[in-house]
């Protein structure tokens, strides 16, 4: 079996830093970069993608509303001219910083309240494909299974991938248990690190209610932003490879 | 003989606009596009983009400094990994929107304050040529005559464009008089348009004490912020067609 | 009778502008001054506020959601914590350069898509209310007759002034048409002006129906980003004058 | 003999956190707090405002030109009119905060950039001060002893304090050792506290070779931005309390 590792990187701006982008490196094959709308100066940036491309990591565009001093999370009601363009424009602006560090963008996964809006929102789902195809129809939508996101990008004639999210509760429904509920977060590494194991070999996360449920992913999330998430990201990977589980981009040719 | 047109479009943002951006696209051969860092959101920049596109008008990257409110006028001191990473990320914004609407960008000019910085002092000169260069070395750097800009492009392989400006007196050792100065400014249509039209003939203009100097250019540089600048720019055009000019953009293949 | 008339100033950011600012505060009372976050760089709002306590113009804060690009247009979804210091933020500082010149912040009226979620969100609306209260309880806040803003903030115990739109059409209910509506903006000056003078003297205007709506206004909002909303701002304050009526500040003591 | 403490505090940025504010506040006597300009969003301003007046810290405004990204570090050519504004702009924002929070803003504190500029250039020492004295002629100037700030501001009419640099070595003039030379920067916290102590007991300080230099200081400045500096900053206060000097902020009225 094989699986793909992502998380976000390069989540800093300027003086400061996000989690530790060299330990999350050395875990992940999926870098979600940071293209400075909720994070993400140039120069930062520009260390990241360098990072990634020394190290084989995959680089996809973390896409967002302009938000800094909300880092994107909070909801915007951006019209579909001005969405679009965003899109295009941080997209663009990483590929440039790629192919000036020898590397290419690989795939786009919408960061924060976009993530969030192209999952359940039709309309933000098609600006967001759109955008992406006008700029390179090569390049793969990441998000969740049976988001509005994946189905307008396929509707488009984009490659997608799904992604699981290695420290969150699933719904007997195969949803997450959203933030704030009780149980939605999950903090042990070992348990975690089984979940995904089961989940990459056959497909299946224990739901809430103690039930099977399937989940389909060609990738898990992880995160790095605390020196506890850095841990249960390696213990996911430490886990996945002894097991032998292939850990790789999953972008094609990877 | 040959010349460009060349100016700033693009130069909103947001809600906010500057210059008549359709009626200069009737004029010029190139066109500066702002990139988002003194001016241009990317709806903007995507707007200015499409109508350049469909008219044929060479599009170029206006990289500047990060400053909106000062419009990118105020000199900065940006060290160099800084300023590359910005001019990279400005540099592949604009790629993307330019491949979004079917075109592409064609050469950078540096706005404002990094202009100036650019044209006189080497460090940044080859910031900016390096920066250029590592994103597409085919780009055409446009520049002042003599500038470190053009030398540092040259010397690292990069093509360059000279740029004379139409509505700027030069002292008679062929530099501009600074703007302040009394006669920096030149505000009559008609003769700036007979000094253009000799500069394309003859490679010379009348300098501010009466001697000829000779001005290397590749491009004629004009505005249009004001309704009479419109009107000046829409002039040079003119009466460099009567007189059998051809008007094309100056980047290859045009 | 008596009336205020209110209009947006300020609203340019460095390089730009946006209407004309010194035609307006010949025909208004108050000056809703853009505050930075969706308008108005500081230097902006200094020359602005100089020149409406030269002229005597009660000066308002104009606050926003943080979106320059999207001019504060955009409806975001901003936590109540971040809300409430961005409006004690904004409003500090045109406190600040109000008393750097020799005048003060009188009131406070949201601006565009923070104007409406605090017209029908109640939770916004405390958030704003308790923002102002906490900074300066004697201001006034400027809003929607009936809205969530004004009954958020009585019931703090603030002050508040109800404003007409001169140049918006009423339903039979006395709520605006929505703009993108046939008919929500009316555009003939002498219309305008004859239907703010009923207002003033009858407090009715003539519905979309035909039928008469009571409508309270101590405030009568006018425009001034374009040549053609100047005349009208005039001419609404040309005849309610020619009337009898007197123009002035709401704000207590004018 | 008395001193005051002072360190820069609410340097984060929205999801960003710079350094240990809380354990700083326990160390220092005044807190120059980031205005929004270099580091401080609203919501981390009103935070850190909170906590220092809970804690009877004296609040300062720790001004910066416009520049996110390079938080405030990066020399800028901003003229007065615009440089004064932004200075007001920002203060003022911070006495909103303030009086939000029951406090009040007792200080200002050039940061990074133009802390240099204005302890060297004395026109942008006299807008700096120009600025603080149009909104409140009783804010006291906090910057180098001998500096043009300092100058510019008595000049003014305002009062000023004098800081010492902690962990900084001087030179036998009593100027700082420039950052980047060898020996610039202490960091041993038994040294550092010894000699603040001599500083406050007998005005003087070792210099680089070796001589007593007098340095003049109401405030001393500490760092917070690192484990190791808020250890140093904490044997700084230790030492100076064991050996009784009292340690309490600079403004009047402490």
């Amino acid at each position: 079996p094989v699986i793909d590792l992502n998380s976000d990187l390069g989540e800093g701006y300027g003086r400061w830093r996000l989690g530790d982008d060299e330990a999350m490196l050395a875990v992940v094959t999926s870098a979600n970069v940071a293209c400075g709308f909720h994070a993400g100066d140039p120069a930062t940036m520009r260390r990241t993608v360098r990072a990634a491309v020394e190290r084989g990591v995959a680089v996809g565009a973390q896409v967002s509303y302009p938000d800094l001093a909300g880092f994107g999370r909070r909801a915007m009601d951006v019209p579909s001219e001005e969405l679009r363009a965003d899109v295009v424009y941080q997209l663009g602006a990483l590929r440039g910083i790629a192919v000036a560090e020898g590397g290419e963008v690989r795939y786009v996964k919408p960061h924060g309240a976009l993530y969030h809006a192209a999952a359940g929102d039709e309309r933000v789902a098609v600006d967001v494909a759109a955008a992406v195809r006008a700029v390179d129809p090569s390049l793969v939508l990441l998000g969740q299974p049976g988001s509005a996101a994946l189905a307008a990008a396929e509707s488009l004639g984009l490659a997608t991938a799904a992604e699981a999210f290695a420290d969150r509760a699933y719904t007997p429904e195969g949803r997450l248990v959203p933030r704030g509920e009780p149980g939605a977060v999950l903090d042990d590494p070992g348990e975690v690190a089984a979940r995904m194991l089961r989940l990459v070999r056959e497909g299946l996360v224990t739901a809430t209610d103690g039930t099977d449920v399937a989940v389909r992913a060609h990738s898990i999330c992880v995160h790095g932003d605390t020196p506890d998430a850095v841990r249960m990201a390696a213990e996911v990977r430490a886990v996945l490879t002894r097991a032998g589980v292939r850990v790789r981009a999953f972008v094609p040719g990877s």
